[in-house]
């Protein structure tokens, strides 16, 4: 078997967990056979004052299949 | 004072400090005299796309107590 | 433009989310113009038994503004 | 929003920023939406003793913007 | 010259070498012109009490050579 | 589900690969459940001249079954 | 003696000297006896595919000189 | 609870724990409610042939308490 | 051979060395052919503005031997 | 006793563990009492499309034996 | 082949490039078959509130050739 | 100015400081110039169920002066 992987950045404007689970969701959008994820930096950005967004950088593991090696 | 170390992973399916919390009530059960805990390695495992649990690596810091040394 | 560091321990008896938002209101009492932060170490606190609070090391940063300069 | 990583190693016969430039510059060909990025790893090739060119390892955060969301 | 990065985890059921390899091998068949590989984190899974596989993540440098720029 | 961590250095005269199994071999004599393990540092002893081992950190991941949980 | 640290991010629309010689000239404004800096993280920040400014993490090390000691 | 950190280097002629007492001697100085401190880098400075002073970097946490909240 | 690690914190009121030897002591009350330790984090705790103890993580290194190798 | 270290890179056509060997024997030509060695970045190279060599960096420490302390 | 590394710090009263060029100027001067390198930590030192240097630390990577293996 | 490093292991039986000047004291012998250091690793020894000797690895930072410059 082989894996690649995939640095995505999740954001939520209310929790840590619901950001990763947001970069999780986007990722499932267009890679296939996701197969873990790790947590990265966790940071958050302010504006005017106001914490707008968690942002979770997060690293997805796939497998890679090959439909002619079946 | 002498402290002592065990790593331990817990798991959750809906959140990390829940998967935080799970690893302390795990240690609780056979550690007694547990001071401090520190998360480590954050991952999560995914089945047939479903994102199945969050997996936090803990480490529990707790004290060591000698009965001989009253 | 110039920013800043702070480094600020937030807590929370309930959830990790919610400690790093307690560091980032204790924050916004004393510094103007925060523009980001980043979680670092994630540590727990446990008294007879019981995990009494979430410690959440968050780096502050915010943008310097002179006065002077305008 | 959603953010991705991509990695790039940018190259200058000259100075380290110019490589940086470099990065940016061969990044921009290819994605669209860059927000950020951040200087890695910073090392330099050499051919016959003479220093023939610095690399940067620079990785770019860009955001994810899909049509069908609007 | 530019280079990219893909992450790519290779492998094997006998050597560490050998997933490391298999990565190499993997990643030759949709990137070209590769440079070099650096092995980061070597891990292996166990099932049912016996080692199943070596797994090896490696960073795979290529350059970006590009057919409009000639 | 909980798992535990347990760090054990194997060694072996011949290879590294060789040194990692036998830290699994001599880590299943008294670990049940063994699901993981990853790779740590790994150095080696000389003696009068001779490479005579080498040591690899493993660390052990294994899943906590209770018996009164069923 | 006795030195404090002080963490400081400087920016440039040039160049990566520039924006550690500015962290640094903004420091020299309110801390006093400064004796060393080190560059931390470089980033740069893109607004609309023009890269705007370089952004340099500066650890400032001063000497903490007390009137009361003489 | 909230906490707060200051990085400071203490040095000593001696000794690398007499360069963190006085780090922490020195902190006293200014900062209330210093809970616990962790050492950093430890350096030392050498002027013709001889060793003068050890460096040692340590981060002070202290509880931040505000008498408006009594 | 092979060999484990064992995890401990070494406290003393007046030194690190002190610490790390009160580890090592600690640790040879339970663990037969220990050979060698690393320090990890060194810390203090503070307890009304006064430094109450040392705190040295030291990982140590032991030799597991098996009776029934013979 | 005292120790010292050097730095080498051994490479292989075939194998990591064959690598490290090779940086033994090499730095055994011209460096007396090696008493231990610690492997650290493993990359490998390639060209036109074949992985040419492994390349290990290895840390090589030898005690320093002084005719003239006898 | 083999390669080995020597860890050489240059300084420059303007660019941290101009740094790093110069430990490559200094090491040319004993150093044979110098085949690349690896910037390090940028520091810079303060007099007299004035920036007098940058030193950049610099991993020089170069050929061991031996002339009885021809 | 330039600077070089120099690796080296001090060794003491009774404490870590003693160790660090035992290594300073050791590169004393061959280096001129010696200008700073830095701790590394610490490690201690065991030999029967006693400590042996501390081991701090020291990196010596040196002046390169060469007298055709003068």
């Amino acid at each position: 078997m082989v894996y690649k992987y995939s640095d995505i950045v999740g954001t939520s404007n209310t929790d840590i967990t619901d950001a990763v689970n947001n970069a999780f969701q986007e990722a499932s959008k267009t890679i296939k056979n996701i197969k873990w994820g790790e947590l990265g930096r966790v940071t958050f950005r302010v504006e005017e004052g106001k914490k707008i967004e968690y942002q979770t950088e997060v690293r997805i593991g796939f497998e890679v299949i090959r439909t002619d090696e079946g």
